[in-house]
This record gives structure tokens, sequence and C-alpha cells, in this order.
């Protein structure tokens, strides 16, 4: 168990700051009004510019290494460089930025050139992504949509075995706030016998928690579970867009393919370990009667503390409700703690056939629905596969995304005595079908 | 129909040379001895090296570009530049390399330096791949693998509707002669309740067309099919390594992952559409009683030549032929007309959800059986399921791999009156697991 960290910084929007106090510190890729893309750190409403520190000489040792690393327009290179640069780089920050800091008057002179504001800044994708690989590790997720989809057969004989997962497409990730236009694509409707074509009619999000990897390994060699942790840079949520109609269609027996390849979107900070530290939990017990996971997936630190309580929220906003000013709605309140299998799990398989991770590659979780409705991290649970529809304070029904939603999802830790920290928005909007 | 183009070469080996003659000119990405990667041209026994020919001045215009761009250790940027500047360089190499070429001497004095012999140089990736997708259009192969997998339902319903593809994984294509090392996984032993762990049992190859991407699409665009072949920078043979016990275990419902994603191996070079122009031929008729494609599958131009005719080979050497000096063994030969949907419906349902492809994308077709067992591309079919064993010259048998197994891709384009071209070799060694 972490000791409370309550130091304060100077500054001020930092203190009490719902996402990024200075216990976060979170790391991206913006760009400042009129520059080019460069490493940042989030604290409270300004980003504190990688580049900027790392030209002016403010750091020494590792971190001064992992400030010039996160210097261009990506992360990949500070990722590659591992846990130990990155620590290093968050304590320097704490000193620089913590109240009573001797460098305060310095790095307050160095004014918008060091700490322009957030909101006038750009943010970007903070990683070039070499593999995006989908798991499905929330198991009520699992159950609900395995229901709908195999009413028999929920939960296949290997999911308490496996940590399933399938490879998703890189290309079409992209960061919070970019519009997701509704894909055309293949459907067999109701009772149909040949297939059609057309805008999707069933678009869904999916909640996930996204982690990014960052020292790999080499091919033909794995990532034992106990070194598994050591292989991630940190954590963002994911919206996993869905086309339910042309999943349906197309999934057997391959995959999702079309369904979910026309976009992912993730929030743009990333989230250290470090930071998600004091809010690491014990592996909920697994239900009476599950098997116990084979040798390789098994690890007694993992197993004590390689969980997360995270909350996670779904909020939707519709064109209609933007018009009228009312604010999003709520749609769903889960938490990480959905997650049947733990991130090290996820690593360690992933790599236990000898498949190359590489710095930058990234993960999603699967949706980690809660076990009750209003936990439920997608319409297609939400709406019991359409057939429930969600009321929206405009007076709108939904059972899937109309154009002009906006999606919003956020994450926070809370923690009784320590300061809580938040992931940022990941959000994105339906632009109608071509 | 093309004319016949019987031109010779200045380079005695590439006349009557059955892979490289004046009429291929496939494109890659080599080291000279002791020098670093660039783009070259196999012809013959040796490579044209468009650094060295760039740096000299040796093109003009639009070729010019091409091989500039080809001049970095990957074809990234010249796949960029689309099907012009390709053309280009082609026709001013066949000049240059051409009988009677007034640059003979000139290029003949440039020695090694402009031609090394292809035996002494190191062939690497010729791209960047930022994804990479595996089709599945091979409808023997899908009916021979269907009827293992799902005796009562060998064909899915969605089959002859839509061209089935899933994501691979992109940091474990390798080029052809890399060792792969045999994974780890988890089966569940034929009876058993619970999976074990261990080195897979049942390692098997996948005889594919390898297709890669020219010029891309926006996100949220598409490729009309009649504007897809303008996409491909060109072909490869692929070897879509699979372990059978994994994939059995673990392919429900999302697809293969570890089955998969250790090792796939390409060819080095890759065979323009220019070289391929002769050996077109019309998308063989649908049987009877089969769907039309969907509309955006479906042009006339592509039904009437976007079929290919190529031989395909698998051939297999233990180590035990090797140690006796026998040569490999042809396990199967098969033809790309085994192909359901032409690569142009590949791109056109790719891309029709706004999915963006990016040049060095890489395609997989599936693997390319026929009707018979001595045309099945995977040992899977060959063995029907590890039922019936082949009998190798050394006294050995085989189901599945062993390690010390080499196996051998050959693509052969034959027409009368033609100079036959090829695709190089696709090799690949199993290593034992760790």
């Amino acid at each position: 168990m972490t000791q409370a960290d309550n130091r304060r910084s100077w500054i001020a929007s930092a203190n009490g700051h719902p996402d990024f106090p200075l216990q976060n510190l979170p790391l991206g890729v913006f760009s400042p009004p009129g520059a080019s893309p460069r490493g940042g750190v989030a604290i409270g409403d300004a980003i504190f510019d990688l580049k900027a520190a790392s030209d002016a000489g403010l750091f020494s040792g590792d971190a001064a290494e992992a400030a010039l690393a996160a210097s261009g327009d990506d992360l990949n290179a500070l990722f590659a460089l591992g846990a130990g640069p990155r620590r290093a780089l968050r304590e320097q920050l704490q000193e620089l930025l913590g109240e009573g800091s001797p460098a305060q008057a310095r790095l307050e002179a160095m004014g918008q050139a060091l700490l322009p504001s957030m909101a006038s800044c750009t943010l970007h994708l903070p990683a070039r992504i070499g593999d995006y690989t989908d798991f499905y590790v929330g198991i009520h997720h699992a159950n609900n949509v395995g229901r709908l989809f195999r009413p028999d057969n929920p939960l296949l004989p290997n999911y308490k075995h496996v940590p399933i997962g399938y490879h998703g497409r890189a290309s079409t990730v992209v960061v919070s706030g970019t519009e997701v236009r509704r894909p055309n694509g293949q459907t067999l409707a109701p009772g149909a016998e040949t297939p059609s074509f057309g805008p999707s009619k069933r678009l869904d999000y999916e909640l996930e928690l996204g982690i990014w990897i960052g020292q790999g390994n080499a091919m033909g060699e794995s990532i034992a579970i106990g070194e598994a942790e050591r292989h991630v840079a940190g954590y963002c949520l994911l919206n996993d867009w869905s086309a339910r109609d042309v999943q349906a269609w197309e999934y057997q027996p391959l995959g999702p393919f079309l369904a979910k390849n026309f976009a992912t979107t993730v929030s743009p900070w990333v989230i250290t370990a470090e930071a998600l530290e004091p809010f690491r939990k014990a592996q909920p017990p697994r239900p009476e009667g599950d098997p116990q996971p084979l040798p390789y997936l098994l690890d007694d630190r993992d197993q004590a503390g390689g969980a997360f309580d995270i909350q996670l929220e779904v909020l939707l906003q519709s064109a209609a409700m933007r018009e009228q000013g009312l604010p999003p709605m709520r749609l769903a309140l889960s938490n990480t703690l959905n997650m049947y299998w733990t991130v090290a799990q996820m690593v360690a398989h992933h790599s236990v056939g000898g498949c190359k991770l590489q710095p930058g590659d990234l993960f999603g979780s699967g949706t980690l629905s809660g076990q009750q409705p209003e936990a439920f991290g997608s319409l297609l649970e939400s709406t019991f596969g359409g057939k429930q529809p969600l009321s929206l304070p405009s007076g709108e029904e939904r059972t899937f995304l109309a154009d002009g939603d906006e999606v919003i999802l956020r994450a926070r830790c809370l923690r009784e005595g320590h300061p809580s920290i938040g992931f940022g928005e990941c959000r994105g909007t339906i632009l109608p079908a071509r």
C-alpha cells in the first residue's frame, strides 16, 4: 500500500484538478499554437512542454534522456526506454512543479513557451501504433453479448482459460475529438435470405481501457507474467466503435473485420503505471468453480495487485441535446475491476507464442461492462440488442447511435485520502454515412 | 490481350531465366555487400541497384522520381507514387537493360556497384508494413477446412457474399529465409476437458498470394472497385504459418490470434501488375446457383480480366532429406485461379466502410488450394486433419511440420509464346520451441 501523496503544485489549476493534479502527470503529444507536435505532460489546465524543457536543460540524468526522447512527434522512443527513465522524469517533474520548488521563478518566466494552456493546444495520438490488439476480458460484456449472438451458448468453453483477443486495425485509431463517419457495409436484414448494402443501422460504442506497450520483446521470445507490467508504458480510454449489423453478418468464422475497422478512438493522455499505483487492487477472486489459470498466466504479485480500481463512465449528447443546451447524459458507470484477466495476463498471453510486441503497440481491454444494466458498456447491452430503447432528455429515443450523437468516455480514480486523478476525455461525434 | 514481348537483355543470365527475365523486373529491398539497404530490381542472377542508378542520374522524368523514392530502406515512398511512376521506371529499365541498349557500355562499366550478383546480397522486407490483413478467398480451402472444423456446416452462409478477411499481425511478417520458431500455446487435447500448455503439435503452412498496397485512401472514404487495381503496388508469395491445435481452441468467437501471429513469411520480390498483365484471366464463372456479388463488388472490367493464372507450388525438405542430399519434395501444385474473389474485390470490400489503406499495407489471399488433394495448400488439408500422413522420400512421415522442416513456396506464370516469369522463393525452416 503506497503512502498518500498530497503534495501541491505552484501551478494553481493543478491543485484539486479533477484529472491532472501533480500526482497524475500523464504523457501525450501536442502542438502548441503555431508550432510542431512534441511530447508534453498534462498539469492542471496547462501542458508542460517536454521539448522546450529538454532544450532549456531543465532535466538531468535519466530524466533528461526521457525528455529528449519525448521531444519528437510521437512517444515511441520514450516508451522504448522503459520504466526507469519514465520514473526519473516523473520524479524530477514533481520537484520542478511542486510547491516550494526552487525552479518556480525560472519556469514561470518561460511562460507559455513552457506551459501553454491546454485549451490553446492541439492534442495528437501519443504514439505511432505498430499493431493494435483488442481483447475481450470484460466477462459481463462477454456474457451479455454472447447471450445475444448465441443464446444457448453465451460464454464459450475457452473463455475462462484464454484471455481472448484478436488483431484490430492500427491505421484507423484516432485521437479524441476526431469525427467518426458511419460506415457502409453488408448486413442481413431480419428474415432476409440475402444481404443488402448501405449505412450501418446499429452503430455502437464500446467502453474500454486502452494499454500502451512500452519495451517490447524479440520475435520468437515471450514475456513472462512476472515481467509483464514492466512492458506497459501506460493506459488510456478506448472507444471500439462497432457496427453491430455488419458484425453479425461477417464475423464467422474469422472474427470482426469491417464492423470494427472504420474507427477506434483513444484519449490523448497516457496515464502511467506510477500514477495508477495507489489505485491498484488484488485481482477479484474467481467465482467458485472457475478453473485456475495455466501457470504462464499466474503470478502471485499479479494476483495480489494486478487489477485497477478505475471508474469508467460513458455519456451521450445528441445533436438535439446540444441545440437545446442540454448537457451530456450518463449512459453507464462501470469499473476496470470488471476485467476477468489482468493487463499482465494479457501481455503474457499475447507474447507466449513468440509474437513480437513493440513500443507504441496498443491493446484494448474489450468492453468493460458491470453486471447491472446501468454499468453496461455498449448500447447493444444497454438496449438489450436494440429491443429496449433509452430515453434522452431531449425527448428522443435511442437503440443505436444516430448521426450527430457525441459519445464521451471518462475515467477517474478515487480513493479516500488521495487526490483523485482522471484520464481526460475520449470523444467522438458520428457523421452521416457517405 | 497483350502482345507477346520477347525482348532480350544484354545481361545474359536474364534471358531464359525462370524467374527474372527482362519482362519481370520485380522490385525489392536489398543490401549489397557491406552497404546499407536500398531498393533494387531483380534481373537474371543480378540486382539492379536503384539507389546507385538514381545517384548516377540514369533515369529521367517520372522514372527518376520513382528511382529516388526507391533509394531508401523501404519501398513505401515508391508505392505511394502509384502506377504512373512505377510504369515509367519499368519502361526506362527495359530500355537500359534491353539488347542493343546504347547505355550498355556505361552500365557495364559500373560493374558490381550497379549490378551486384543476387547471391552476394541480403534481401529484406520490401516495405514497412502498416497493417496486414489476411483474406479467405480460396474457396476450396474454405470448404476443406470448414468440413474439418464444422462438419455439418463447412461453408458459412456469408462466404459467397462477403470476401471474408481478418486483421493479422504486422510485427511478425518476415522475409523469406527467416527461421520460424515453433510456438508454445494453449491447446485442448482430444477428449480433454481442460487445456494444456506446450509446443504446438499441429504446425502448418498456408500457401497464399500476397498483395502489396500502393496508394491508399483517406479514412472514411472508400475505393471503388473500378479503381481498386490502381491501388495495388504488386504481388508476392505468402506463407501464413498456422498452429492448428492452438487455432481450434482459441478461435471462437473472435477469430485466429496466437495461432497465426508468431510468424508470416513473404517472398522478397514485388511482382508488378505490369509484369503480370499477360497472365490476366477472366474471373472464372461462379458455379450455377451461386449469388451475384453486391454492386460494390461488381465491375465488368474486373470480371473480364481481374483474375490471374499463376501456378503456385509448395515443397518441403526435412532435416533428414537435407542430410541425405534429397531435394525438396513437392507437396502441392495449385493456381491463383482458385480465388473466389478477385484482388479488386478484396480492396473494394476492405475499404467500403471507410477503413484507411496505406502504402505498404499487406494482404494475404487466404490459402489457395485446388479441388484435388495434390493441389491442397496446407497440411491440414493434405493429411485430412492429420489422419492420413504423407510419406517423404527419406522414409519419414508427416502429418504436420517437424522441427527442421523447410517449407518452400514458388510461383510461376506460364503462357505459350511468352517468356515465363516467376516470383522467386518464399522459404522458412522450423526451429524447435523454446
